[in-house]
């Protein structure tokens, strides 16, 4: 039997990577990163970044407020440690960044068993009504 | 054999409600989640309600501050809609509810690959340094 985290076979590093995290992720840090995903406009941000880092102005592209507005957003995402700036001459790039995400998820993850239990077991009955 | 969800019997208007809250999980309602477990007090309950339902004084021993501060958290957990209060006599009762935490982790399940694809190149690099 092979130990397996999150799909992925449990190696050394896996192991203390994923044990850093859950062990030592800031408790603050994680309310900052939970509040920076409560608002619809940050996690279209961060679905803008998926596949791959942006501008600014690129962002700004399709949201229905200002620029400003938008980067106000983005310095929330910053802040929570979710996204890097980086400068290069007048313009700044965005791009994700990996260990809030896996710490955001870590601690739902421990919620997994629950709720998929419970959800097995509402389809099971509604299953069982429709058969009747 | 009696259909339940969440202790309520399955009626045609809670099977409707329960069908499209999993198809189409409402955006405000992942807001009002992700903004509830943004507190660590907040998490700490939802923690502590993990092995089975619990009464607010039971849930309010531990935390180092009043009651009615407990209470006003344990509020907010309701209205996202994390935890579900019955009342018998004096007594209420909270217990988990299984929806929003799939939800939430749901939107974050889907940066699963690229985080688990960045933090396994980082440990590479680790690993590689400590070689050295």
């Amino acid at each position: 039997m092979s130990a397996v985290h999150a799909g992925r076979p449990l190696t050394c590093g896996t192991l203390f990577s994923t044990l850093n995290q859950l062990v030592e992720y800031p408790v603050r840090q994680l309310d900052a990163v939970y509040a920076a995903i409560a608002h619809p406009v940050r996690r279209r941000v961060l679905d803008q970044l998926r596949p791959g880092p942006a501008t600014v102005t690129e962002l700004a592209v399709g949201h229905p407020m200002s620029l400003a507005a938008v980067s106000k957003h983005i310095r929330v995402l910053e802040s929570a440690g979710l996204v890097r700036r980086t400068i290069q001459g007048r313009e700044h790039h965005l791009a994700l960044e990996p260990r809030p995400f896996s710490a955001a998820a870590g601690w739902l993850d421990t919620y997994r068993r629950f709720w998929e239990e419970r959800l097995d077991l509402l389809d099971a009955k509604l299953r069982a009504r429709k058969r009747r």
